[in-house]
């Protein structure tokens, strides 16, 4: 692993130069710019291998590739242990940053492609399998964060890709040579993209014969010509820019998405891992959506649990962790949080082989899990508002905090329960804010609703794989109806 | 109605000279300061008589006291059409305003105090009722902003007022006098407070023996001395002040909230209307929450109209709005939305007069009312987002859509359905962010959460008010049980 | 009113020679057969003024027809105060019986037949409204009970009634002539078909021009020739005939449905309400449904006050009552109820004069109502269950408590708190099982599920009234979106 | 296995002459009694290898006693993949038999038993473990089914066991000799009491040092001197005296529970398994509720399967199949399902080693399991009623479908779509009946709220066991709060 603590992770980054805008200028050096440093810092963090006494165990494991001792965030699943270990992995991470850490979408995209690819050259000669392996063994080494960009703009979203009156609102080919293939188009809400040294671009959505020129997948450095990032805004994200780190609660972690150009880019051909066979994009979708819908089961668990230490400090802080109401509440979050949990958990130990060697989730338990996901954390949210109280969007800035007309009056009336300074109840106020409607608010609740594919697609392969009709045939022995 | 156009009511504020600190600065001038003014104008549209053709009819009524036309919010209710038509008033501008139009509190607690003082000077031979009735003609004749100021800061929540180590967690008398009385602590959370021209103080609980000196309610004029405004943060709050209109989602309207310090504030005997009488602290508390309660049941659900019709609309936009888990959950929004409505009126509807000859709300139906607010709000804004998609918290910045490096870029990938201008996409998503996870969260979440009271407080009331006895009978009765 | 008390009622039934099958059996006398006499008890109350102070009131009114008093069952609203009584009237009556009562029906058709005839009459010169008034005359007179039968049993859902292989699955007209008409079909789900007088025939949904012949509506008396009545079954049905009140949990009350087979029934001209005029279908059965649906707003709130009753009283006799988990979940439960009974209530508050003279409830509103009643009741059993204990299914029969073998055991192994007759804890818990998984769920759950229409049926109605449009323009503007 | 098919199990049973009683009635053959039969065949499935091409993986496995094949049901759990396969294997025959099959309580049981009487022998000197390994070899060698009677009768809840004022309503020990013990006292709903050769009692709550006679746990044959059996009732259960399997639902299976007496019963030393030791009932209660917990997470999952294969053929019947809203509710049924079955698998792959050599599931997502199974159950059961219709509980009895003056109306009439006999869709509702409001509902909904532990039990295990401290340090942490 070349790069092998967070700052090789922040030099290999500030030596990567892309085309960034964000709030209307040119962001030359992400890495140290205060907006977007946060989302660093937490992606830095899967560099970190930390107190934890899990944590070596979890962070890394041996690559089947080479052997090597390898970031698990690179690692293709052996087995079910792997699966639950990744779950377990990306809980920790969320306890640490609070915040999404943004690599898992390139694990969860590789691993699926493993199989996908692997299964495509058997039936057609193909050798993109091969291709793979290579480019996995050199993520392996240099240890390097991938952002898997999955997520068309989609433009009229009752229309097919070929039948938009812009071909280019789903990302596609428009030429090929020997050496390589040129793409154009965009792919939106990505997370992570400004913390990446690669992109790895999947197909969105199962693809028809028609649509070949959509079926293409690859993988290009991040600051491959023709690229372009334009950053997103998230609530509250200019707070990072006043210097008052009280107000930003969780001064930091954080996460940034970004929309991605792609304005007639190439992609030399053994970074070419699909192209033109439509009939894999919706396997390779399943796949990819069913790995990523499984490791919210794990990353946002971390994150609630931040979120119960939080409702319990304020409650300590404000005299309210006795009311029998609060507890409950308080039991209420735990439940909901372990109830995710096993489902990221179940995914894992239901897995099972693959044709190219690797493991795969079991599909409806991952889909089961991520809609809870687009329920559960919301629930949470609530439940901490309300153990929190008012304050949460009544505060005052840090800067009145420091100015001495009203720094007295804030010290005097804003205090809790004895023995806790004011200003400590205050910062655990401010997280609260932050993740129930600020800057976290976009990781923890908006991410939960729509990453890794929103609800109703959760739904339609929930009902596509629950077997309705072997149920029928139960329900017709039970009632004897031949 | 000396008052009577919103620009009047512009005027009046610019000439009240107050005390008020902001993001660390004192704020000579609220009105005119781009993260208040908003706020200002959402007061401002109770002054606006407006286009619906209902509007005169809800806005303005004819006072019991002079005979003469004044604003609603300066009524005292006179039976149960004008407790419904106060439900309707809200909800109308609710849906002018999307946001916290902040002059409800006022009118509530002028309502709860009519009676109480009545009663109490029935009891005892004090004039508080006189007092009054003459400031209720005076605050409808001048048709004056009044803010009620009601939630101490507490301090540590399981203490009572009496045993906090710092007396002043709750506001109380320090000196009187035959021309008044002195009083010094804290009112948190005051939605409206930089938009009124007084400040009507009522206890925030029910008081002991021992805590006479906590049994106070009166009014003073907001630039009174030694009253300081300390304004509350609120989620993406400073967008207002990058001149991007487009990133406030809500351009027109908000709402703020702000901490008052009455440090040592003098109030004139008339103006004092309940002092030392700890006896008639918890009726005060009970009717006021009941009135404001009943509030939400108006307002509310004014601002989910503008909710559902956001959702409708990005639908339209995004050309899912024929699909049938779109509609779904649109129905859903509006079945939840309308029986927060149907609470309100309810209340309203099974109304009494009370001994000062107004008229109260039902309070059993009025606590009702706000648990479901307490509940419903987030239901519906958790579905918006589902509706509106990622791009919610994904957008760039106003300045990115003017950037020519961007714009180009902006325009054509996140265009939706054919014929609709990209930027009018981004209009309501980023009003969609304003509601969900920006400032106008604030009022739509955090405060149907805790406005007029937490949800344990509702509950509290509830469990009281049900005449479990009455209902253990009917069972009896049903069981055969002697 | 002739009749005018529960023992003119019982009389008038047994006189009245009905075609009755259950259980296998002709059924001569309904009355006195053990399975319905509950049934008919429960309809009995409407003839008994009762104790209540404010029964009087409720029960009865003024008839705008001929000014004598009348039972409010048969009356046609004058107002909104009207409509609000309703509500009241069928919240006390559930309270007295704990199940349905079933007299609502006949009421809500009656008044959705007056404005409607009344529009047709106006619209084609037909002179149905008159023939009504007759019609109402006499039932306020005779103060009878009317079954209002509207729901087909449809056949193919998914196909019109037009459509269906066979014509009869939708009762209608197979010949007429000028002294009357010959219907066939039947109308299934009719509980107090079995206690009422009179049949009231209406369409079960809007009908198309090719289904004139289905768009009919008519009173006919129960014993009129060729009507069949065939019971149905309700969990734990054959209890009240085992001679063991204790099993049966509410031994005097009860509901029954049963089927109607209308086999060339002719209806003379004078009791033929709606005759081939398809477009009056869809507002008939909207106005119905929208009557039907308050209703329920009304009487399962009764119904749950009992249950909420029996909470607590379980939870005093097992010596729970002060647990605060208990004491948060009876909180809860009538927190939903009181939920339901302000939806009742506003959809009567926001009523409007209908063309004929009557009033109408607020559509929108209504709907809204019964979509809860299709939730909240099955919440609010589910934690009755949980308050209970699971003794609620697993109690021995009234014959082991009189087994000497076993009554010293059960006796002393089944107390709860000291003080308490162990069979009085038994008799509360019985009626705990009546209500949740015994004959009274099929009121009290199933029923609030599908009477009055099915949840998706409210849920197309919410969707078209709520003048999304109008909300839509409402974004808009916030947006600032031309 | 001595018992190697249903018939040797039913012959079994019917040699073990018990004291039973039921409906007021001695009941000398269980088997044969048409309310218990459905019950004990239930049982007799897990003796059964069937056909699923998965079962006898499931059903049987290697004793790590003997090495020999055992039932699984009587097997000590070895690793993760046993904890796992135990779930996959309830849901097995919960499938079958759509109800309580009532064996996985004495697993439970002796699988808690082995590791806590493990710990009680190594650390006070007792040879309890090596008494109950001899045991389970039996049972093992044998076959048997075992019995589990944990839930104590408790009296007045609000008090210990000690303090009650009558000592029996806790089981205790009243007399011991070197030769065993004497015990009095009752276990109430002892689901599959009537199914069982043995009788593994252990207590129901954690004791203290003046509570040493309630510490007790052993095992006795069912029909041992001084133990009765009183049956419950269930809903509708004397259908199944009618001879009517249709109006059974489910003819072939059901549950059946029943309050076992303990009248001064001698238990020889060989069968104790603990007594006097107070300190060890709390584990043993958290370790057995934690098991038992956990296979609720895979019988109702099972139940489940049968009762969305219901919903699906019952709207196949009925024409609804493709319309959106049923397709949606059953997708939401299949989601709960499933989140349950997650649970139950992740707390078997996240299970450990515990002191005796035997696995112990991880015991907070164990209750987090049971805590989901309290709510879903009651959600499934409710949407299913929503799609099967208002006919489930308004159906005519099976004699009316026999009678021939009602059967012709009932097939004409109660038809559903051409081409599915009547008869068929009335058998789907009459299950779906069963399964919701019928005998099968007091095992789905009663037993799924109270079995293993009532809710509450749940949530204060959830509480105890989530690590808040470590979660609070999270928190500050993150918020910079040193």
């Amino acid at each position: 692993m070349k790069i092998n603590d967070p700052e090789g992770y922040f030099e290999s980054l500030r030596k990567l130069e892309r085309n960034v805008y964000m709030l209307g200028e040119m962001c030359a050096n992400t890495v140290d710019h205060p907006v977007i440093r946060p989302s660093t810092n937490a992606v830095a963090e899967t560099y970190n291998v930390g107190n934890e006494p899990e944590a070596e165990e979890l962070l890394f494991t041996k690559s089947h590739l080479s052997g090597n001792k390898i970031s698990r965030f690179t690692h293709i699943h052996q087995n079910t242990d792997d699966l639950i270990k990744k779950v377990l992995m990306l809980r920790l991470l969320g306890r640490r940053t609070a915040t999404c850490f943004q690599r898992c979408g390139g694990m969860d995209g590789l691993n699926a492609l493993y199989s996908v690819t692997c299964e495509c050259d058997y039936d057609g000669g193909s050798s993109y399998h091969k291709r793979l392996k290579d480019y996995i063994s050199y993520v392996q080494e240099e240890n390097l964060v991938v952002d898997a960009a999955m997520t068309d703009v989609k433009g009229d979203r009752s229309l097919r890709p070929g039948d938009q009156s812009d071909p280019d609102m789903f990302l596609h080919i428009v030429d090929r040579s020997p050496e390589g293939i040129v793409v154009r188009g965009a792919k939106a809400h990505q997370t992570g993209a400004l913390s990446s040294h690669e992109i790895l671009v999947v197909p969105t959505a199962a693809m028809r014969e028609s649509e070949d020129d959509y079926a293409v997948a690859f993988a290009v450095p991040a600051n491959t010509d023709g690229i372009t990032f334009i950053a997103g805004r998230q609530p509250s994200d200019t707070r990072k820019m006043e210097n008052s780190p009280l107000d930003t609660g969780n001064p930091m972690y954080g996460s940034q998405e970004a929309l991605i150009i792609f304005d007639d880019v190439f992609v030399p051909a053994e970074r070419v891992f699909l192209a033109l066979k439509h009939e894999y994009c919706g396997m390779l979708v399943e796949r990819f959506a069913a790995f990523h819908r499984q490791s919210y089961g794990g990353c946002k668990v971390g994150v609630g649990d931040v979120m119960i230490g939080a409702a319990q400090l304020v409650a300590n802080y404000q005299g309210t962790a006795k009311a029998s109401h609060i507890r409950d509440k308080i039991t209420e979050m735990i439940h909901l949080n372990e109830t995710i949990f096993c489902c990221g958990v179940a995914c894992g130990a239901q897995g099972e082989a693959t044709s190219g060697g690797g493991y795969m989730v079991d599909v409806l338990l991952a889909n089961t899990c991520k809609l809870n996901v687009t329920r559960f954390p919301f629930e949470i949210a609530r439940l901490l508002q309300d153990i929190a109280g008012g304050l949460v969007v009544t505060m005052p800035s840090q800067k009145d905090f420091e100015n001495p007309e009203t720094a007295p009056y804030l010290e005097k009336y804003l205090k809790g329960t004895d023995g806790v300074p004011t200003i400590d109840r205050i910062k655990i106020l401010k997280l609260i804010e932050n993740m129930t409607v600020g800057c976290g608010a976009a990781a923890y609740l908006t991410e939960s609703m729509h990453g890794a594919g929103s609800p109703q697609a959760q739904r339609i392969m929930i009902s596509r794989l629950a077997d309705l009709d072997e149920k029928v045939k139960l329900a017709r022995r039970i009632a004897l109806i031949d």
